[in-house]
């Protein structure tokens, strides 16, 4: 595996390596959910490259940018051994060098959910996708559906200005008792961690009522009690696939979506609608 | 010259065409400052493609969009005649289909001067660039040095994204008297026509008073006392050539920068510093 940090070589990639390439961008801490989006590019592309940057602009200040895990030897053998010819690990300068001023935003999307209470954080990811993806030029991009919105603001994103790219989503890898596989799950003491997968059977919960024909506020309210005071819920709600607009009843396209605080630690999750 | 009108087609350019691909993006109305840009695509590129569209995101609410001049047929035998290869003739559905939300925003520069007179503007014009460069995909970009923040804009974002081509500004046309060549001078009468080159020569007044040696308050009160009551100035200034942030001593790449309303239709000029 070849391990670049300027974006000249990384520019460079497309002239020298075989395509179509499948491009996996990180920040990351990563664990066996990279791992399946990178099988994935593998398995369908001739050249898979990922990338390596914890990106300032998608943090909002005061959350964990400073905190957030970071291993970059670990994160070399894991994509070597997975298959990855490229991982490209950029400097804070390279992506945002002085007078950087260019964001990207997707609009009413990404003001919702994870982007209310994460104000300018889809801009952030949006801005620094279209860029990996004008340096790399991959085929194929690779998204976790773990991050439903942020798979939602990319897609729009690709969509609205035809950036040359196919959007994969790869569906969400999770532990043996049902918790989405998370970088931030480091962040969890054991008592945390035990009560985590929670998340997931609330939203499971949510699913089968509706499915079962309750109404959504009364399959929220259930779904509320039975997490209990396990966490503190951010939000829990049923939406449109690509819009994220609250949909009353279920159909497909759509996600069940929910954030919750264990101790300091937040986490996402989500149930592809109506295959769980 | 090939007429095309989708996305599909003009997407399937880049691999029917030989390279490098000059691209010269227009509202159409064409005028021998457009013709000019595709004078230089063709002296450089093996093939040429341009594009017209009156962008409405470009446009805000009041403006003159209904009004704009648009004569295809006209603009066609010119860019016959000039050698371009491709003209791409998008419909509004094409670029904004329904749900359509995403926009770039380059920051400051895009909020001063011309954007600060007509929020949003930038925003529409770097958006739907971005977006024909992503189906175009040209090695190179041909802009007219008139629309001289525009330029800066379109810079800005493609140095910002890693967007993969190159930016050529070309200089102003300009008629015998001096006015700068535009869409927009179809819309002044006999006497506005005849007042209209003023606005260049307060630019070139701004800049010699300058280069000889006067202060920049006491050089733009002289060229405003000489611009006089042929014209409501918007704004008059010099500014740095990539940020557009004012400037009080001369020094290059800088601009000066002029807006200006002859009855109700509003012009602009600018001056590149110190070479005139």
């Amino acid at each position: 595996m070849q391990v670049i940090r300027s974006l000249a070589q990384a520019r460079a990639l497309f002239d020298v390596f075989g395509q179509p390439i499948g491009f996996v961008p990180t920040m990351g801490a990563l664990h066996e959910g990279h791992l399946e989006l990178v099988r994935q590019a593998r398995s369908e592309c001739t050249t898979v490259a990922a990338s390596i940057f914890v990106n300032p602009m998608q943090f909002a200040p005061g959350e964990d940018f400073e905190r957030y895990p970071r291993d970059l030897d670990a994160d070399c053998v894991k994509l070597t051994e997975t298959g990855v010819d490229i991982v490209f690990v950029p400097s804070d300068d390279e992506i945002y060098p002085a007078g950087f001023s260019t964001a990207i935003d997707v609009g009413a999307l990404a003001s919702v959910y994870e982007g209310a209470i994460r104000p300018g954080h889809f801009r952030g990811v949006a801005t620094i996708v279209a860029k990996l993806l004008n340096v790399v030029h991959p085929q194929v991009l690779y998204v976790g559906q773990k991050d439903a919105q942020q798979t939602a603001v990319l897609r729009k994103m690709v969509r609205d200005l035809e950036i040359p790219v196919h959007v994969e989503v790869v569906p969400t890898v999770r532990d043996s008792d049902g918790l989405a596989l998370s970088s931030r799950n480091a962040y969890l003491n054991a008592a945390e961690r035990a009560q985590a997968p929670s998340l997931y059977r609330t939203l499971l919960a949510l699913r089968d009522a509706l499915e079962a024909g309750m109404s959504k506020s009364a399959a929220i309210q259930r779904a509320r009690s039975e997490l209990g005071s396990l966490a503190v819920l951010d939000y829990l709600d049923v939406v449109d696939a690509d819009t994220f607009e609250p949909l009353e009843a279920m159909r497909p396209p759509s996600f069940a979506i929910a954030a919750a605080r264990f101790g300091a630690t937040r986490l996402l999750d989500n149930v592809w609608m109506p295959h769980g």
